[in-house]
């Protein structure tokens, strides 16, 4: 599930459901095949994926999308990077950590795993250099997207054993926006527990 | 490597860089941090992720990016599903068959990967159901990001065993213009061997 509160519409805010439709699964299945949060209805329109969502939102944000086209497009860029080349990796080592740590496949897999992620990462790392984000000085849709990315190792140092992407996750994770919108999707989950 | 020639260009077609470039790996890593292909480079832009130049391109092309905002946003949609909820997992198969036969924690994780993989498709193919193309009566970036996607498992009979998901690939795979950008794309190739 991704977090987004980083801008102020000009019409009222779309509805991201989550968990009160994943309680009636066939209904979400109609909405969403993969059965995975979030969704978005947003005056008729039922989207899924998270990536898509972000760029839908994006549109009506100038800090999520820049409105100059190459910006634009670079923004775009580390959005997919972050879903294509670094979240598959992330999550290959987080499902043998957390679903499968007991088989034995696992156990004879993670290190090679961990090495593929680090790989990635070192290459996203050094992509990022002194930079305070992906594409320069400013924070996009793309960093918004990669944070959420790089955190889904958290369990580890994989992530945070990296000075320049542990300083890079830190500085967007401390954006007021990031806060308030995890914030909001915790509450969601004590809600509903 | 993705495949576009779906559309007609109003001003030049923008290169997309492939083999030569890689030749030079530490020039090429510069332009992009994972070292893949493809990248584009565009009247002084330069993007990679395939899924951002798909969207970069179909900006100038009705046929792969609808104007209308929801169907527009539903293409993207498709896109993103294509490379964040399909790729991953017919990827871990691939790999498994490709690069790691004959290790031992390929062996014990196959059938769970084909497993995994297969619900995914699964689901895809339900979502699809009887529509020729993923959003309905019309081909989009979607339909041509899931076409390139669900090729990775072509050695196999995972994809090709969903009689919905097999008429699906036919389909798309039979449009000239996919026919000659793959067309393009081996000769590269056969041009660099």
């Amino acid at each position: 599930m991704i977090t987004i509160s980083a801008f102020k519409c000009e019409r009222p805010e779309p509805v991201v459901l989550t968990l009160d439709y994943a309680a009636s699964l066939r209904e979400y299945r109609a909405l969403q095949p993969f059965g995975q949060v979030p969704i978005l209805e947003d005056d008729g329109l039922v989207l899924f994926e998270s990536g898509a969502i972000v760029l839908h939102i994006g549109e009506r944000s100038e800090t999520l999308l820049p409105k100059e086209a190459g910006a634009r497009a670079r923004a775009i860029q580390w959005l997919v990077a972050a879903l294509n080349s670094i979240e598959p990796f992330m999550m290959n080592v987080a499902l043998i950590d957390i679903l499968y740590a007991n088989e034995e496949w696992a156990k004879l897999r993670r290190p090679g795993a961990v090495a593929f992620a680090q790989r990635r990462l070192s290459a996203l790392s050094k992509s990022l250099g002194n930079k305070p984000f992906l594409d320069g000085h400013r924070f996009t849709a793309g960093d918004l997207m990669m944070t959420t990315v790089l955190r889904i190792l958290k369990h580890t140092d994989i992530v945070s054993g990296d000075r320049c992407l542990a300083g890079y996750v830190e500085r967007c994770t401390a954006r007021p926006a990031f806060k308030r919108a995890l914030d909001a999707q915790i509450a969601d989950f004590r809600n509903a527990a």
